[in-house]
């Protein structure tokens, strides 16, 4: 083994793990000689996370032990949690996950637990480090794309390269030319320069047309001058921009020869590479505190004057002629669609990935909390023991179909890059049907995916009682993390106007002609087919037992999507209503559609998985999940589906029968479908969650930690003092 | 003026009008000997909120001035939103709340914008600073409880003396007998010692009398022995423990003679007065991290052979003879029904201020904030304007509903406390039944509406686009801190059985005799009643202009609380179903009782309030918000309309299109309607919600304000140091 290999931080038996798992047989590490061999030990000070007080070891929690009280849980499943696991994400992602956690845990710098402690200053200064050891690991352990992206997603600490890897290169690649790639993609590759992605403006955000920032050509200095023309043209929220980056891709309006062409992207130095200062006319800053995210400097930029050569106009498509200013227009521009629906179908995975964190604590913490006892319940020791809050009714209405929405939320995003793969290769032969086809139902599918996991994560904290409002829970720093994700990439409640417009035509095109020709794989044509050959289907379900049909949950939910599509366009068409007056009823047919289209792919995999149908313990518990799912769904829903005419006032009582009646189905095989969701302890971050159920003792190591509990403080309201010992007049 | 009423802290002006307004004409103070006369200044480190980098004057927000916009948006009501705001709260009211926040807002202990900077450790020094003092000027200004209440809520920031104001002091008062008075409340009241409510543990929440803290009476030695027998008996949650208090109120299972008769308030000293060191036995800690409560120092306690003298026992109700250890039975136990239907009611008062917060930041935003061109749009200056956001019907159908909300909950809090004053007037006359009704309706309704607020805050924040994630909104502090109302005081989705079991009772009593007797008011027996003589009653509706009939709303909301009613009873008493298993359909029967109540409150006061109805352009506009809050309920809750049979699938197309209708014409009274509900900007703590408008100016102004801003970060991933300049091996 060679010097180089051993790491510098971590027990050496990390390090020979690290060897055996990651480096191949011989253990040899890949040279990198653009990085210092031995780095020194990022030590950083531990205060705030030794213990500030100690608790007696001899007290334990009271009635069984939780270890063993989620033991008995996991007995309890009629399936391997781990078949299901390996059936939902294969093997090589399981592989890939442990070889990078056994890499990541080892690492302060990627050290959670910290983060609840400290405030905005650490917390910045906690992730630079971070993201600064990512490059460091990433290129000493020569990860691959896909390990870039797990073990991102496995730290879950977004900071201030986050942008600088994903939008200013993927730009940069994009849309520079060749010149450009060697003058700005390499370096960035090489995090020679950092930067940042400067579009969203103070006053503008969906509306990309109506950015005010200014970049006019002045063709006798071959140089293009940035400006903000007002307070509301400041680029805001840009992530990276507040104190790291040193260069931005700044979107602003091109004005060439006196005509003005739109937003286009520009590569702005923005600050002094050695002193850090921001460069002459341009005001930076961060944007000061927000709700989560505290870890990445979004940030604000006014331009005044500022000029630019004329190759950092990111020139692969529109470009200026040098000598003339003449503007040349781009080739094609529908190929942006693609990448929308690529990043889509990843906000979709994501919601799963973030459903499954929810659920997983909620189900596991209500398994080992315990509240009021039942006269019918079993003796625990000498007194009767209080029941497990997962056996209330309530609880388990609450969590359970969060379970489900997981799942189902896990075959949509598989679906949606199989079409986006499929639709690639489509493009390839001219045919952008399909990618339309994607693309429409993508826009919903981010909308109700991101609204479902951001409430998901609320009432999985709810669930949880006291302790889910105690950091402790985890669920709190999830839920400030993810919201921003129900806005950007088209806000969640104006993006369905997209998938609306869709449907609408969709509509339109079938009710004129029947058998006018949809793209290939198009499940929209087929349910609204489906409906106008009998609007006035109805569900043939007699007793609550009866919603076990997996096909009829399916035409179900296409028949009240197409209903609703179908009210919407006769107001839209017949009755001349304004597009503004119908963007609530609009919103109503996209989360229609998108329900379907997740019954819909659910449903495929019970129906037609070989994998799934070869095993039957797991077929039988996944179509329990669906059901579930289906049924919910419906429930939730139910006015427009007894408005449709689709269901009787009576099978709407057997439906919630059926709902109640599923949630006894799972209580048993809880605790095992949240193991076989596969979120390590080191993503859920949750003394709530954690794996093993040891969640008071480790509340009471949590509370020890408070840095707040090294000192002591004056209560006398006659006396200025605050902290006992420090001086008169303190600082607050 | 004597020197006394100058302050020593805020400008002179500030003296004056605190002279004026508060002491009476002659300007003299009331005098305090046991406070120190001049003050000294609580000079603060302000660092924090000075501008770290400047932005030039000359940039303006580009289109119209906002304080235009909104100036226009006034004019367009068709009310006086001062004479509503007057109608609503009264002038005593809100003569106070200037009164008050003229003194408030000088002082820099009161000042909330630094919290959006701090991180835990200031926030805690901030508060406890704000609580002290609050002491002072609550002295000064000889503050009576409706002063201090008022403040409490302009202030808005919890604090380590909070529980000591309400539960310790409250528990001394109510159960301390005439010695405890002398002994522990007079020296509570002044502050002398500082107390803490020490009552749920770590393993024991809403069921009380699971708590497993022991006091064991010793009569050899004539005190009581305190132990915490396991890791789970812990105290934990309790506000003003972690590092305030030096006396706890411990809840604790009472052993006498061998016997247990359960949860007893007990006084224990718990920190040495002076060093503040806790003392012997007692393991004293802060819990930790939080969602929010951040200024709060909950914290944890465990008791190792703890002895408190016999009279440390509160004994007001229950006692032990010192010598025999016997132990002597309280009186009358129902009495603690009348508090909690206090603080409920006050919680649904309090909820109405949270809806009033949320939704006056959303609506004033979304009138400034412009996104898109819409074809058919005026003019502004040469382009045409952007929309403003709050003409998208999607936008007013998230936040109109949650204007008319804040008005329901209004009404309804108003008319608890009626209801609770014409209980304690019946109770004085032996009769309970009142008091009963209004409690078991007010659990429904705590659950009900802290869900509702808390639903509400979050959808604001969303409302408000991109910005609604900085902590300039105020949305995102506000929905942290109001969090854990829906837990505390009843878990909002368990406390609704007792709600459940009142609405079972109602039935079964009503359907074996139509003419038993029921309590005075008791609007319950109304409603069910009147669907027991007619279950297949149905909707007189025939267009969208029917849903005018305020009483039809009533009788709607009634129709379909007792068919859910009756439904579940059957369950329960016909198919002996348990209670668990109806625990879902329990809380749907709750929470359509309340929708009821919410409604029916309402209603009167559009029916039958002569203030309301003496001025025309008020009645008007209020009938409106009414009608959008029952049309928009009903929506919500269409299944349980359809299925009842009371709506046919018609009639619910018809109230869609109801609720679109009347979001039209709330929409040129929506600024006039939050103006009304008279939140100020001090208590708003909202740049984007601010009463001016001028939202760009100061978003920006709070970023000036980021520490983050004055240190320079080096990025190079080669290199350990992070802020520069720092030394290498730099500290986290």
């Amino acid at each position: 083994m060679s010097d180089k290999s051993i790491s510098p931080v971590g027990p050496p038996d990390a390090t020979i793990q690290r060897a055996l798992n990651v480096k191949g047989s011989n253990g040899e590490g890949i040279k990198h000689d653009d990085i210092p061999t031995t780095l020194p030990p990022w030590n950083s000070d531990k205060s705030s996370l030794k213990p500030n007080f100690k608790v007696p070891n001899h007290l334990k929690p009271s009635g069984t032990a939780s270890t063993k009280l989620l033991e008995i849980e996991r007995n309890r499943a009629s399936f391997s949690s781990e078949s299901l696991k390996v059936y939902l994400y294969g093997k090589d992602y399981l592989n890939r996950m442990n070889k990078l956690l056994n890499i990541i845990q080892q690492e302060e710098a990627f050290d959670k637990t910290r983060l609840n402690y400290q405030g905005r200053n650490e917390k910045f200064r906690h992730s630079l480090r971070k993201d600064k050891r990512f490059v460091q690991l990433s290129k000493e352990f020569d990860w691959n794309t896909e390990d870039v992206n797990m073990a991102e997603m496995l730290i879950d600490i977004p900071g201030p390269f986050s942008l600088h890897k994903s939008m200013f290169l993927k730009t940069l690649t994009e849309q520079g030319d060749d010149e450009q790639q060697e003058l700005f993609t390499k370096r960035a590759q090489n995090f020679e320069i950092i930067g940042c992605y400067a579009q969203t403006e103070l006053g503008h955000g969906s509306n990309v047309q109506g950015l005010e920032t200014i970049a006019a050509y002045d063709k006798e200095a071959k140089e293009f001058v940035i400006n903000s023309p007002s307070l509301t043209a400041s680029k805001w929220w840009i992530g990276g921009l507040g104190r790291a980056a040193d260069h931005a891709v700044v979107m602003a309006q091109l004005i060439t020869n006196g005509v003005k062409y739109g937003p286009h992207p520009f590569v702005v130095p923005i600050r002094d590479m050695k002193t850090r200062e921001p460069l002459e006319g341009r005001i930076i800053g961060d944007i000061g505190p927000k709700l989560g995210y505290q870890t990445t400097d979004n940030g604000m930029i006014l331009f005044d004057n500022v000029r630019i050569p004329h190759n950092h106009f990111l020139s692969r498509f529109s470009k200026i002629d040098p000598i003339t200013g003449n503007y040349i227009k781009p080739q094609n521009a529908k190929l942006a669609y693609g990448t929308m629906t690529y990043i889509r179908a990843g906000i979709v995975q994501q919601a799963r990935t973030v459903l499954a964190r929810a659920c997983t604590v909620a189900v596991r913490y209500c398994a080992i909390r315990r509240q009021f006892v039942d006269k019918d319940a079993p003796m625990d020791g000498k007194k009767p023991a209080e029941n497990q809050v997962l056996d209330y009714q309530m609880v388990q209405y609450r969590i359970f179909p969060i379970v489900a929405q997981a799942f189902a939320c896990h075959y949509t995003g598989k679906e949606m890059f199989r079409l986006y793969n499929e639709s690639q290769k489509n493009l390839a032969e001219g045919d952008f049907s399909l990618l339309a086809d994607v693309h429409a139902s993508s826009s919903g599918l981010k909308s109700l995916c991101t609204i479902m996991a951001a409430q998901a994560i609320e009432e999985c904290r709810r669930a949880c009682g006291g302790h889910g409002f105690s950091q402790a829970s985890g669920l709190g720093a999830l839920y400030a993390d993810y919201l921003p994700t129900v806005t950007w990439e088209g806000d969640s409640y104006m993006i369905t106007q997209q998938t609306g417009r869709y449907l609408f035509k969709t509509m339109r095109t079938l009710y004129q002609d029947r058998n006018a020709k949809l793209s290939p794989e198009n499940v929209t044509g087929e349910y609204i087919l489906r409906y106008l050959s009998n609007p006035e289907a109805k569900s043939s379900v007699k007793y609550s037992g009866d919603f076990h049909d997996v096909e009829a949950f399916v035409h179900a939910f296409g028949h009240r999507a197409a209903y609703l599509i179908a009210q919407a366009t006769k107001k839209r068409d017949i009755e001349r209503r304004t597009w503004n007056s119908l963007l609530v009823d609009i919103y109503r047919c996209s989360v229609a559609h998108c329900q379907f289209i997740m019954v819909r792919n659910f449903a495929q995999a019970v129906l037609y998985d070989v994998d799934l149908k070869s095993n039957s313990a797991l077929h039988q518990v996944v179509k329990v999940v669906f059901e579930l799912f289906a049924c919910h769904t419906m429930d939730l829903e139910a006015s427009e589906f007894l408005s449709s005419g689709y269901i009787t006032p009576i099978q709407h009582n057997l439906l919630r029968s059926q709902v109640y009646n599923l949630l006894s189905q799972i209580r048993p095989e809880a605790i095992g479908l949240v193991d076989s969701l596969g979120i390590p302890d080191y993503l859920l971050n949750s003394e709530l969650g954690r794996y093993d159920g040891k969640v008071y003792e480790n509340l009471i190591q949590f509370a020890t930690k408070e840095p707040l509990n090294s000192i002591k403080f004056n209560v006398s309201y006659k006396d200025n003092e605050l902290g006992i010992g420090e001086p008169k007049l303190a600082k607050l």
